[in-house]
């Protein structure tokens, strides 16, 4: 039993645009709806499945008031505040706060070399602005920087976050984590992983919460892990694990000699939303290079396979 | 002779903060005139030197609008428009015009997984926004990503890009693109090294500028150096150069066991700026740490050393 | 249930040396029988753990012939074959078959740049060259490479790999491994994790082995996962397994800014070796550091602490 | 004036092969003479471009003994030994020795992961168990790990080392060697680059030597560039090294999707090296992938009309 109202599956939502790349709230509200009709226990936006490097912050501001909007209390909603630097963050967790969003996530600086010094002072700085629980978000793929644990621990210990999200995936790391949150008493402590691979062992292990990516394409098999681990149905909750392996494999169809491996993981995450009639348009923020018909029959042919559409 | 309007001398200006890390626009004022004293012939902000990771959109308009005002057309000023993606980046290219900068310094994408593919989508699309000239920023420091040496010089051939600054650090990557700058006839295409202690060999091989950081401290250094070069007189640049790369270890002395290299380097400068009477206070924005006493004397014995204080 | 002879529990041996660095071969027999005593089900031999990289040729040898000649039959030895690139992993080979060891572990090359085409390459030139089955050593850390998912598969298929030795730390990477091999029939190929923190999770996804570097010191501990875990108990393993992460902080001790990441692991592991009474000689192979008298207390308490003094 | 015996263009000596990737001591020897003919001032063997990493100890062996007798006294042989450890290397201190070797070539440990104390001690243990100069061999691109500054001035301070190869590509970094070497009065300390592209440079700022693997190609041209710079004749020097870096590109030929950089590189100087009549077989020793014809006529091109064959 977790003591934290921030557990259970929390996908990191994708946000559908337009063709003139603003936020299709429209397709947005559907998705989200979608999410909450298979179970899901919060919802995540403004990670970096939601293109939150992509978006002006006029768009995030658009993500944060529909996303409230829709989830209407229904699950709790949780806001990445992702910028370089302290002040830069607090603008995001302004506007956070005036949507009502129910915790922030806020990553290392990055762009700049920094220190755990200076991380430790980050995330303190940020407290000392806002009441919203905090949420501290391991992606050193994204800000080339690791979290120290201990530094982590430390932060929890003193009230400065109210929760971890691991996309570092380091699972061993993961597991000292959890083994020093049991030791110290830390129960209100959300840690979450961010692998769409290891939910089921993460769950196991005693993680509070899952954000996996790929729960946009198919939420009900991670809510399905999720109560199979929940009933102790270690077995039921591997098989629909490995099924969502192979579905994984859509994020590799487009070549790294064609695109980076972001946009070739969002632009399968979103052709499946597409496909699937999550939403309308698979379009991704610029300068994200697009799908290719052949790719996109590569996709669809995988979700055939899977059954879901 | 260099065909472009850009080169010379141009530092990376430092952004004077108030303890409320507020933008100090008198000290600002102040600081620009001591650089166009010295000579120097067109400056950039908004750079790694200024703090551009740290300052919110509302600092940076303030820097961008106060240099602009104080050069008073006496040199060009460029602006970094330094943010994730293109959209983002756009935003920033906005206020630069609206400021009325002279050019605009675009780095890569960053915390997104990219591609050459996207690079290149990214500067072309930016290109049909403005009408500014636009420089491509070669930080893999900041931005963990190389600009790929043949489509920068492709975006040149092309007229997307007006320029490189390259702080990459690969001075033979560096030669390699004045080569072919000057076998494909690129000659408005203006060549900068973003090095401190490699300005007399850049300009000696045919650099079109140079952007030191250092200069915020000694501008005259690296104004001497530019003029020497240019006289042929290539034992005094060195001479003048390597009393810099002395100069320069005022950015070692904060040691890695307590801050980032970031903050170390420009707590320095700025250190150093304040006991030079170029501005009034050294503060940094957070989460940087700021230097300790025993540091800050190092630097003040460095620079009586120097004959600068 | 596996299909090969090289499962279970695999340590990977660490070398005892006298204080002139030759093999202390008497330690090394005692040892070996410790791990046996315990239940091991292999023994891995002039691993990483076994300080390969720092011992001359000749010693190489007489830790093979040791190590065989101990085991006598009573478990597979499996030997690393250590080096840059084929002809000298080759030599390697010549002295692991002298010795009878019953199958060889291989990096992809290092210090040279190389490419997937050439590591494919290079298993396949060994296997020319051996009847020896060989394991892939995935470890990223050392070699500064991943191995290819798909060129694991691809060999294993092809009858050139009998096994895989994931030390990349990457647990998902891991379950794809163990995913294909099961759906493209692949029974006879060994899957190891090189990971001390993930044995039962490992396991209980259906790795053959498990190579845990701690098990030096606490051999009883990973065949009492492996039990548990065979058992359907994975309650007990997980508590078990807890207990072991405990006692891996004893390679944490001796701090960064004393010595490398290496040298206070593999140091902790023989001062732990010692105390337990398994070797008599804690030292390392140049040109490591040695641990201090306080750091070596450390362990002692952790020891004591875990009940294995 | 340099005051070392270690000065000039020192060529890192390509390792002609047979088909049997044993050495072609004819071919070798016929290359060494071509080499002193064009007038170079040492050679270096069994360095990178020696295929160092991938030669047998017994073929190294060879390497040496036809390097040293070849050479016959006129110009000194600089010997690699490359091995991951102390021990390891100082065996091939001891073959190095034997043949008569005049300095030696080490790098810091790699394969482990090690820190600048081991690294220092590394150096110090070698330096007490032989008579021969040493130089520190600083290729991170190889090992993973830069030389520390201070360290390396250090060691010079010491006595222990007799100079330095930097293959760092930090041509900054490079330039503070230089100065602290003159500050200290550290006279016999030689100093040497790497890089075969900003040779001119190098010398122009104090470099003792310079160590450029395009000069197995064509060592008339960095002999020519080592006279005009001790001549003062800077413009004559750029204009030979501007020659060189577009002949430099024959390494960039083969595509990084078919072979490693490394193997691309190696692979152009020796068809080059056989197409000048240096050596009868471009062969490289496994498991290298050899280019293909296509690529071998872009070479030959690119020699075509630099006039070389």
């Amino acid at each position: 039993m977790t003591a934290t109202q921030f557990a259970g599956v929390i996908p990191p939502l994708c946000t559908p645009l337009h063709d003139d790349w603003t936020v299709d709230t429209a397709s947005f509200r559907r998705h989200i709806d979608a999410q909450l009709t298979a179970g899901v226990h919060g919802i995540f936006v403004l990670g970096s499945s939601g293109e939150v490097p992509f978006l002006p912050d006029a768009h995030r501001r658009v993500v944060l008031e529909t996303a409230v909007e829709q989830a209407a209390g229904r699950v709790p909603v949780l806001a990445g505040c992702i910028d370089m630097t302290t002040l830069r963050v607090l603008e995001h967790v302004r506007d956070a706060e005036k949507a009502g969003a129910d915790a922030i996530v806020v990553t290392a600086p990055y762009y700049t070399r920094t220190h755990v010094a200076e991380i430790d002072r980050h995330f303190r700085l940020i407290k000392e602005q806002t009441e919203l629980p905090i949420f501290a978000y391991d992606i050193p793929m994204a800000v080339h920087n690791r979290l120290d644990r201990e530094m982590v621990l430390r932060l929890a210990a003193d009230g400065v976050l109210a929760g971890l999200k691991d996309s570092s995936g380091d699972e061993a790391g993961f597991r000292f984590v959890l083994l020093r949150k049991a030791e110290r008493g830390l129960d209100s402590f959300a840690v979450f992983t961010g692998s769409e691979l290891m939910v089921d062992t993460a769950l196991a292990l005693g993680a509070d919460g899952v954000v996996p990516g790929l729960a946009n394409v198919d939420p009900d098999g991670y809510v399905a892990i999720h109560r199979h681990v929940r009933a102790g149905e270690l077995a039921e909750a591997k098989r629909v694990q490995e099924r969502l392996l192979n579905l994984f494999t859509i994020t590799d169809i487009a070549p790294v000699t064609r695109m980076g491996r972001g946009s070739a993981a969002l632009g399968a995450f979103k052709a499946a939303m597409k496909l699937r009639g999550f939403i309308d348009n698979a379009v991704m923020a610029p300068p994200q290079v697009p799908l290719n018909t052949e790719e996109l029959l590569q996709i669809k042919e995988k979700l055939v396979e899977a059954g879901l559409v």
